[in-house]
């Protein structure tokens, strides 16, 4: 029935679906404000408070709008994904919701406190190699085995639909939003941040912010194709995935714009965050205000909306973290 | 009129002329829970997020009820007041609120943020000696020469009475508490917390959570009267001061009960708020956590109030405060 790749993208009307399929069981987050934030950037930020979601992440809007999607038959054999960190967590956390069986393939070398956190949630994690390759292959194995089904951490269409209700709800808190701003991964919450201000705020341009070093999506958009032969290298370990391609479909379909930062800039804007709004905010999360911060003629004066995505920070790996934004200018 | 020192102590309709006084100011920030926290407690924990009331702190409340209540003459010459880092923020922020001077008598050797938060509000900094002595005849200068109002830290009535509106949206939140906590430093805080929970709460019990190395509250209940002469210890810096001659009446009056925690648990918890609910928390604020995990018979299968101070914190002085967790059970 389908005869392209478009067909299979997310809608609004299912954003919709997905606010009121998660609505029992995920936080609607406040939205934060800081004066003196603002007094820095030169412009208004509206800040969408997702580390206070289910699990420390928006990676629960998504994952929950997955698991709760699925049939009665089909959800009792479990949910697989693999993950480095944040959705693993949602997602095992989303299927203890429903009470079925979540397994996620790791890769070697994920964030230590991340791992800990989706065992907590009474998953069964599958370590692998960390390329793409071998998450693929793991992960087919678990399903092959279990019957589990899948659940891609960012091309789900149900994972995006979910990840667009932060937006709907931001939108809903502050509705004439002149620009909003989220970070970006594999393409998940940018996508669904691009559908929902599309329909229910038109005149709002949405941004994406990617780390400097991890700048494929920019440079996807900038080709007009896919880049997906890129080494990572950032401190934002929630944003070394490769954007996905119904993600970038719905990037370029919504003329979405992406901006780079620094991790230097990050780290500098992460400790904005802390001290400002007292919420503790990942890197991954940090550079969307980074980006708003290292590009002020883009923001001036207009109203900003930010998704803090998560705030799921290894303590231990601290003084490191911070030791990054030295060199920030 | 007044006869005798109880006569001045601040009553439950002050507390709610205080909550609609401060209204239009400050926050009525959320209630945050962490089901991995209750499972590690044992017990049913609710936090009032005071890190993200204005200004970073509870001490928002009492300043700006103090400021509110002056006649529009008085007001004019501005207030002052001595304090050691969040009160001083917070009165400047009030009197700002307002259009009026602020004047902060700061002892040497307050946290640094803390200082240039005071100064970023747009409040006058008089450094003085770090002695009680040395601030209070500094501040009667600044009175002098200013015409200010002083607003003590916590023994000012309409300080007291402001911050017990904290305990009454949380007890408006969560209605059926057995015990709610609070941190013990001067004893603002927990004095107001009593007056709102005897009123609203008759069955709740108010415990007062105070630093080991910062003890004094807990000495002068055990006595019967109030311990002045001792030298803190303690991470905690906005608990290091002296429990107040009406804030011990309080304490008494409403048969308030002091439980201590070392700074390795209190940092210890500290980390844990961080992870699991994503605020920024003080160890002034940690400390009430502290006390629920080192005294779990005491809260064992209760619902549980803890009023999380403030979020104030020194990024460049935490891997020291890290350290101080290494000790913990």
């Amino acid at each position: 029935m389908m005869t392209d790749s478009a067909a299979t993208l997310p809608a609004y009307e299912d954003v919709l679906e997905a606010a009121a399929r998660i609505a029992p069981h995920a936080h609607a987050t406040p939205v934060l404000c800081s004066r003196s934030l603002d007094a820095l950037a030169g412009c208004e930020l509206h800040f969408k408070a997702e580390p206070l979601q289910r699990g420390g992440a928006f990676k629960f809007r998504g994952a929950c709008n997955a698991v709760w999607a699925l049939d009665d038959a089909t959800a009792r054999a479990g949910v697989v994904t693999h993950s480095s960190g944040n959705h693993g967590a949602a997602l095992a956390l989303a299927a203890r919701t429903r009470g079925i069986a979540c397994h996620v393939v790791v890769p070697e070398g994920a964030v230590a406190a991340k791992l800990a956190a989706i065992r907590a949630y009474g998953a069964t994690l599958h370590p692998c190699a960390p390329t793409i390759q071998a998450r693929e292959t793991r992960c087919a194995e678990v399903q092959a085995t279990t019957g589990a089904s899948l659940v891609h951490p960012y091309t789900d269409p149900r994972v995006i639909a979910g990840q667009g209700t932060a937006a709907l709800e931001l939108l809903a808190t502050v509705p004439d939003l002149d620009t909003l701003v989220a970070p970006v991964g594999g393409g998940g919450l940018i996508g669904g941040t691009a559908i929902a201000a599309a329909a229910r705020a038109p005149g709002c341009r949405v941004i994406g912010a990617e780390p400097a070093g991890a700048a494929e999506t920019f440079a996807s958009l900038q080709r007009g194709e896919r880049v997906t032969d890129f080494t990572p290298d950032t401190v934002c370990d929630g944003l070394r995935g490769t954007l996905g391609a119904p993600n970038f479909a719905l990037l370029q379909r919504h003329g979405v714009q992406v901006l780079t930062a620094t991790d230097a800039r990050t780290v500098a804007a992460m400790r904005l965050l802390w001290q400002r709004t007292k919420l503790l905010v990942e890197p991954s999360s940090a550079v969307a205000l980074a980006i708003v911060l290292a590009h002020p003629e883009v923001f001036a004066r207009q109203r900003v909306g930010i998704i803090l995505s998560g705030g799921n920070v290894d303590l231990d790996a601290l003084p490191a973290l911070f030791a990054r934004a030295e060199d920030a200018a």
